[in-house]
């Protein structure tokens, strides 16, 4: 990926954080220098041998509380593409179902010396909490409504490098925005770096106190995708229909989802992106998902890439594990 | 193993397929240097370190869509000890259960570079319907009654190890012919390879169009234990009996099993194979199955090669990884 | 941790066992040998490069009948730390939920050549049996209310390492006697080492025929406390409440629990060890469990080098590896 480096002045700063918790937190030097990290970890997946001896030795911990396939799956292979030996702990399996607390758990975990905790919860907050008891470096890898910070990240790798900027860009996430830690994640990241962001969404599924958020809010989709150089969409829970926040998703689909008749009034060169899984015939039509504006696919890629920085450089923070050849 | 070379020719035709789907589309040559180079991997196993860098940085994803410990662990350590990276998804923890379509799940694991996809599933065909839409390399690990190409290749390589060949050779395959993929796989492959195949099993276990197999059928097991090379005993699975597939175990034993007395009318070397795991007393008695003429452990050891065998041909189809010291 | 080295003499006994099922059966010179190598590998967790070759290309099974994911951990870090290749088995997940017999499933392992099997059990003496009938190596991690050999070996790996020594100290066990498979191995041990240990509990959760093992009784907490250099609680498992073993889990603490009251009796330098995962306000209150005489987590941190060193003598029962580079 070369549009990030000439785009970009190069980052000098050195990253200081023992964990990566959330982008509201983060400098926009921050976060510019993740995508940087990231640029360089992106071509080692591209080689005939995807692997880097950066984390030989150091052991990370996958420990989720809810359910993640596509999450965990990027972790653990970003985990074992730079050489780090990776454990898989689910709530069900481990002890807390005998009782023990969250934070005993985290305790015997650092008691095995462990470099980086990966955590998902359901509540938010949980990974902070975490963060500040343990000597392990924390990631959060997504904590009820909050943050998924990673998540966010590899959204603006993909925007950079599709677009080679993101300053003075127009982005719009559309969906469940009350709920969503994609969302939030995305419009302080996005906002740092220079965006202008929408947010579009039934009223049912916009949180209150919108106005703090420095984004611009409309409930008419179609006003959110003129003009957009970036559609973000997101991903429709079927609990909230049981919850009676939408009437149904039929009804969901013709009123904000993306399909081909929708996007031909957006931007021709209009990014269409989305976190997984994707509702087909939901939130966004096949035509859509698999169609030349979509950028879906790159953004998984550009997810390990972002995330074997990640690891990269919290890990950093607690001893100095060698630099991929390249850098 | 030395059987297998010198009773051979050197196959000297490279491996030129992306994927192992079935044995129904392979050539005896094709077939013949899985054999060949399963026979080099299989001493690796024997060393005091059991490993080789022929994979190294390579991803291997075991995704099965049905459970089994025992093929999936011997894809796992066949992964390992080729140094690749292997990450196992199981349907039940994916984002299938999320209503992400099997489709995007592959699509996403290809968009983390992942070399080898390792598939099994309870539908026949879906490996292959993957395979033509994926980059990545697709093993079949077993598709519904379809084929389980592995295993034949593994009761192959048993069958020429122990008897230096397999043309000529008289192979009786008994039981549930109708529903199993391992009989199909190796109906395919022995025929190639010039054995003379008969199968048998209750009338209402027999598929239809069997004419079409080019194999022997009877339904009285005597006759296909008489003068039989090989017994391969299938396993009777419970749910054919809640069927009313059969009338009940006992009365499967009695008219189908492999019990002493019955293997003493066949020949003095004949042997005796299971794909496992075994019903003791229902197919296969235990006086049998842990006989002198069993070799149902050496199929298990054979497998663990031959599986070796079949990622490396595959991988090698997307990049060049290193070859075996020895060869 | 230098305690051990100048308090015992050097072992120069060779370790000749593949198998470790108790410490029933070990001489105090064998649980030495244990407690000096692990005394070595301690210190690589504590490098930045958490890993040695010591057991590079052994192939190591984590076969677990019961959950557990606190000991499970434990051993997959251990056998990655010393660079072997580790598969994680459950018995939900294996074919024993097809009716494979145990035996049958530790016979497929074998054929695939792994070293060794770490197997958990609900059942005493399994790991026993299957040590029997199998070339690889055995532990014993933990069989019903039989032995948890590895957790009293870094129980006393503890000990040694704060009290220099264990010949001689008065180590109380309290609690659920008669179901802990913990207390078991730890009599066994520390008796064998010089300890004078004491037995803690209700009536109800004492086992018959005490008078055998070698050690006081006393169903006086008060009375354990006196004089102890360490207490050793053990965990109340909700069901014995439910089998009316124990009236209810206030009235345990009341009477067995240790709080900073009770704690205060004690030496000022005793030690308080917990085998985890902690009830906390019923064995244990959290003042203690967290307290500055609490060594509970060095427990953890100590079990790995424990594990590591377990799994590296009965490895070289089987093969000769390495020995880790500062020996």
């Amino acid at each position: 990926m070369t549009a990030l480096s000439p785009a970009q002045e190069v980052i000098t700063a050195p990253w200081v954080r023992k964990d990566l918790l959330g982008l509201w937190e983060l400098s926009a030097e921050e976060i510019r220098l993740v995508l940087q990290t990231a640029s360089s970890f992106r071509e080692v997946s591209e080689r005939s041998i995807k692997k880097v001896p950066a984390l030989r030795g150091k052991t990370v911990v996958n420990l989720f509380f809810e359910p993640s396939t596509r999450t965990r799956t990027s972790f653990e292979l970003a985990a074992k593409r730079l050489s780090a030996d990776i454990i898989n702990i689910t709530a069900q399996a481990s002890s807390l179902s005998k009782g023990e607390t969250v934070l005993d758990t985290i305790r015997n975990l650092e008691a095995f010396n462990v470099d980086i905790l990966v955590i998902r919860h359901g509540s938010a907050g949980v990974p902070a909490a975490i963060a500040r008891q343990s000597r392990a470096s924390v990631v959060n890898a997504g904590d009820g409504s909050h943050e998924h910070p990673t998540q966010a990240l590899l959204d603006m790798f993909t925007i950079m490098d599709k677009k080679g900027k993101i300053e003075g860009l127009n982005v719009s996430i559309i969906g469940d925005i009350a709920h969503s830690r994609v969302a939030r994640s995305n419009v302080w990241g996005l906002t740092k770096l220079g965006a202008h962001v929408t947010l579009c969404g039934p009223p049912t599924l916009m949180p209150q106190h919108l106005d703090s958020w420095g984004a611009r809010v409309t409930f008419d989709v179609e006003e959110a995708i003129q003009g957009a150089d970036v559609l973000m969409l997101l991903r429709i829970q079927h609990e909230r229909q049981e919850a009676s926040l939408i009437p149904n998703l039929r009804e969901y689909r013709l009123r904000y989802g993306l399909d081909a008749t929708r996007l031909a009034r957006a931007k021709p060169d209009v990014l269409v992106m989305h976190p997984g899984p994707i509702n087909r015939g939901v939130e966004l039509d096949s035509q859509v998902a698999d169609g030349p504006n979509s950028v879906i696919l790159e953004q998984v890629t550009n997810g390990l890439a972002v995330r074997m920085a990640v690891l990269y450089l919290v890990a950093g923070q607690q001893g100095k594990p060698a630099m991929p050849e390249e850098r």
